[in-house]
């Protein structure tokens, strides 16, 4: 397992950051390479030809893309000091099935309550409190998703402990707040006070520029959503 | 390991095909209970209050559900005779990728090609042959996805397989075809030509008789897409 580790990401995709927070969690040294965004380097789109966007893990020669295909690879090729998912077949099943919850139906609920207006905002917002409902029944009597310590789930959801906070702000509504979601706002408060955790975020002032500089062509279909 | 299986699935979703398809790969026992995604059980409510969907893996009191997450359920919880997914961490991420693919771009694409009209599938349609010539790539050299047996991206391509060839026979279109996808339609002979996934198919006649019924109400939107 001597190979190079390279992780080609974006300072402000949560999707690279996830890649990131696993390698640093399991100790794995690497080297990180920023895409531009806006001018993808000929290196992403050769090792990505399928969909051309971040987080690609490169492992010798190897390519892997899809964050959750990503982390899943890092926990099976290096032990480390933590496991990402838990051992038990059944446990693992069910921090798979809530990462998909968070990417399938979560994520885009919350982006597009935060990117649209009118009747379409209200109804994204309607579905984001059933959604983060869900979310926040899972977490009863845990600390962190994954138990005691991060694991696969926590790491998924570093776009609701961090993204989404910074995107509502953004948008003007209150989509995560203390009283309507007591044991979500504890787990962000316990997930973003580990140092590692706090290592793999983007700078908080610098993506709310990002946003606030972008609103305006999103809403106005200027700019593509994603 | 001696708990019982049972599948809560309907007959005509080739997700919970999939997992019937598994659960047959592996050896393992199991109740088959048809659910009318009409009138959906209390069971089914009860087990998947989430998405109230089929495929439910019932494996003693333990729900498992989401057809991907089931596969690797089955995969890590019974040895059997075979391996869904490969040993190597990097075919393994390989394998999930593919699934992911299937899933996330191919599904929706040869879906919608099928139940819409004018621009919409004539854009649709366009998806869908690129997405299919990445497919029909991948799979040059090989018998089937997993090499020289059905693996996790066989048994998820079984859309592939047999509803899109269904399906593009009652939208009158030709999505995938000899002459276009040569390599894809063999892999489909070779897949279709195997006892246990003949066992895991609708019959032919029935699957064509229920999509002409819904295909009136789908294009004018009288009932849903999915």
């Amino acid at each position: 397992m001597g190979e190079e580790v390279k992780l080609f990401g974006a300072w402000g995709s949560p999707f690279s950051r996830r890649v990131e927070l696993a390698l640093k969690l399991k100790s794995v040294p690497f080297e990180y390479i920023e895409e531009d965004l806006a001018n993808k380097s000929p290196l992403l789109i050769q090792y990505n030809p399928v969909h051309k966007k971040v987080p690609v893990l490169l492992h010798g020669s190897r390519p892997v893309i899809e964050s959750t295909v990503i982390l899943e690879y890092i926990d099976e090729t290096w032990d480390g000091n933590c496991t990402i998912l838990p051992k038990d077949p059944f446990e693992r099943a069910m921090a798979r099935f809530w990462v998909k919850y968070i990417d399938d139906k979560l994520f885009s609920a919350v982006w597009m309550s935060c990117w649209s207006e009118g009747e379409m905002q209200k109804n994204f917002m309607e579905q984001s409190k059933e959604y983060l409902g869900l979310l926040e029944n899972e977490l009863k009597g845990k600390k962190f998703f994954g138990g005691d310590t991060i694991g696969m789930v926590d790491i998924a959801a570093n776009f609701i402990a961090f993204w989404a906070i910074v995107l509502q702000e953004v948008a003007g509504i209150s989509l995560i707040n203390e009283e309507k979601h007591p044991i979500l706002c504890k787990w962000i408060e316990e997930f973003l006070s580990c140092q590692v955790v706090k290592e793999c975020l983007p700078e908080r002032e610098k993506l709310l520029a990002y946003f606030h500089d972008k609103k305006e062509a999103i809403l106005d279909k200027k700019a593509p959503v994603y």
